[in-house]
């Protein structure tokens, strides 16, 4: 029969079914690939965007010219803006501020045709490496209390632009689920002193029924309490609370660890849509700083992706409750992407 | 610019667009409609349900046999089973329960070509009165820490048979979409010792703009903190915690304003997908019970059904942050749809 499974690292609960074995095919996805006459984020476009923040390009090349690896650019119809003051106004029991943030695009390749599973690790690398560019710039503004990196992967998970890309909103308010893991945290080492993701780590590693793949730096997990079917997380074996303080070296390693579990999806599911989230300490500013406390915040929190192929749709039940439902076990998910072959040639 | 906004109710913050004027076809939505060979919640197919637990039916009719109104099945696919205990279990940092609960599915006509929307006044009160049904039923089981009572509109919402129903779903655990809402109104009801929809709606009523229809018995609202566009609220003028509280005449006069703003969507949004949850307090059994706490807890919540059309997808911000976008202010949603004339016929 199906259970109640508790995700100890965000404190919800999830309806995991086990009726019956479902094969991966059950969950492939119809894709949608949209074409377009001019790309804006192609070499030779880059007039179309707004001028960039960031790029990796060979010193004899100009900004906002070809000749860029990855360029970061500001959107060009953002939903936040980053003029102006927050205005907090209440009107009786409403309240609001204005929509301040940052909203920028991560072009991740110059290559208009392959897609993040398919860049090589220097590739993927350049683009971690641009995520740390853009967190270590952005966190100096005290107005943004968190930095949310994402990526859309095709039209069903909400990128309608086909050009591979990643983007970055900075907000003023600590989103809740960020919030709900920090908590989580921080109560785990109050009373054990220790970190709950290396705990967790520690623990899944030692089942193994979750364990996707272990490279001796990176561990990829199907979550006990995976909302969705096939959602992966992946950590650093190494305790970090900041993704922004990885070295080079780290950050190859992670490209390595991520293009393993993208390559994997890709095979086993055909390629499936996906959203991905870096989940990363919020800048310094926005947590409680009392003396003392620097020491609980680089130990408290570690820092990890996390992903989620777009399969199935919620409905009401979903909606209303805030419970998911999901018709397929982690361990079956990890069972099947175990016995995927990463090592495909593009 | 955009704006963040706070719901009352939740506590949770919304993005609200409004760079340019959105036009209701800009959310019109391709429905798919599957075609069956055999309905099985029709007449004369009840033997492929399992067997009814409530119906409406002439006296002259028989259980499992057709003549009934509306009929009340367990389903015959449960997520969650009735029989045995929750069996709690901790393994480590995972917690588990068993997926014990209620599945029941409300049939809601006989007429397998009528959605909810071209039912007439009366055929909705059944629905309603099978929902009390249910809830006063179900609620005698101490297991159970909420009833949840949705409805899945069409494909794209997650409702893969088309016959007109509703489900109801009885769960071990808290929703924390309920236990958020619960709260809040707790917590106004302490601080000031009103009920924080009644104070809500006298607001909402004498500000006007999101007010989509008001009958003087139920008021049907655009939230001030919307999610998705056109999402509703419909609200019962009259303080009360308990939906299974309501007598006949309030069903009835529930029905008329659950059929106008059915009707106003189909209208405006032709048919949309859609699901809507009716949110009432919990079993008496599950909310802290101390001396004097039956007053608050007739007090401090007030019962309500919010509707969701689904119209638009989320992606990895919503996903990574909770925070949901929505490109169309509800002041515009409650300015269409009070402009769109729900008397049609069918």
């Amino acid at each position: 029969m199906s259970e109640f499974r508790k995700d100890p690292l965000r404190g919800t609960w999830v309806i995991t079914e086990n009726q019956r074995i479902r094969q991966p095919r059950e969950f492939l996805v119809d894709r949608q690939h949209p074409t377009l006459t001019i790309c804006p984020f192609c070499p030779g476009q880059e007039s179309k965007t707004p001028q960039e923040v960031f790029a990796l390009r060979p010193g004899t090349t100009k900004a906002n010219e070809p000749g860029w690896r990855v360029r970061v650019v500001p959107n060009k119809f953002p939903i936040l803006r980053i003029e102006g003051d927050l205005n907090r106004q209440t009107s009786g029991l409403n309240q609001s501020m204005r929509g301040i943030g940052a909203h920028e695009v991560i072009i991740e390749t110059a290559d208009h045709q392959r897609s993040l599973a398919q860049l090589d690790i220097a590739e993927i690398t350049d683009v971690l490496i641009a995520y740390r560019a853009r967190l270590l710039d952005l966190r100096q503004d005290s107005r943004f209390h968190y930095l949310q990196i994402f990526k859309n992967h095709g039209i069903e998970a909400g990128a309608p632009l086909p050009h591979s890309h990643s983007q970055l909103m900075a907000v003023p308010i600590m989103p809740p689920v960020i919030h709900s893991e920090l908590n989580m945290c921080r109560n785990h080492f109050l009373t054990s002193g220790q970190c709950l993701i290396c705990d967790l780590l520690a623990q899944e590693t030692a089942d193994g029924r979750r364990v996707v793949s272990n490279d001796g730096t990176f561990l990829i997990l199907a979550p006990y309490a995976s909302s969705s079917p096939f959602e992966l997380r992946l950590f650093p074996l190494r305790h970090n609370h900041d993704f922004a303080l990885q070295n080079d070296q780290e950050l190859a390693d992670c490209a390595k660890a991520l293009q393993d579990m993208l390559r994997r999806l890709y095979r086993l599911l055909e390629d499936p849509p996906y959203n991905f989230i870096l989940h990363t300490t919020p800048p310094i500013h926005s947590r409680v700083s009392k003396p003392g406390y620097w020491e609980t915040i680089v130990s408290d929190y570690h820092w990890h992706i996390e992903l989620v192929p777009r399969l199935s749709q919620t409905a009401g039940f979903e909606w209303g409750s805030g419970f998911f439902i999901n018709p397929l076990p982690p361990e079956d998910a990890a069972r099947f992407l175990r016995a995927t072959d990463p090592n495909l040639s593009f």
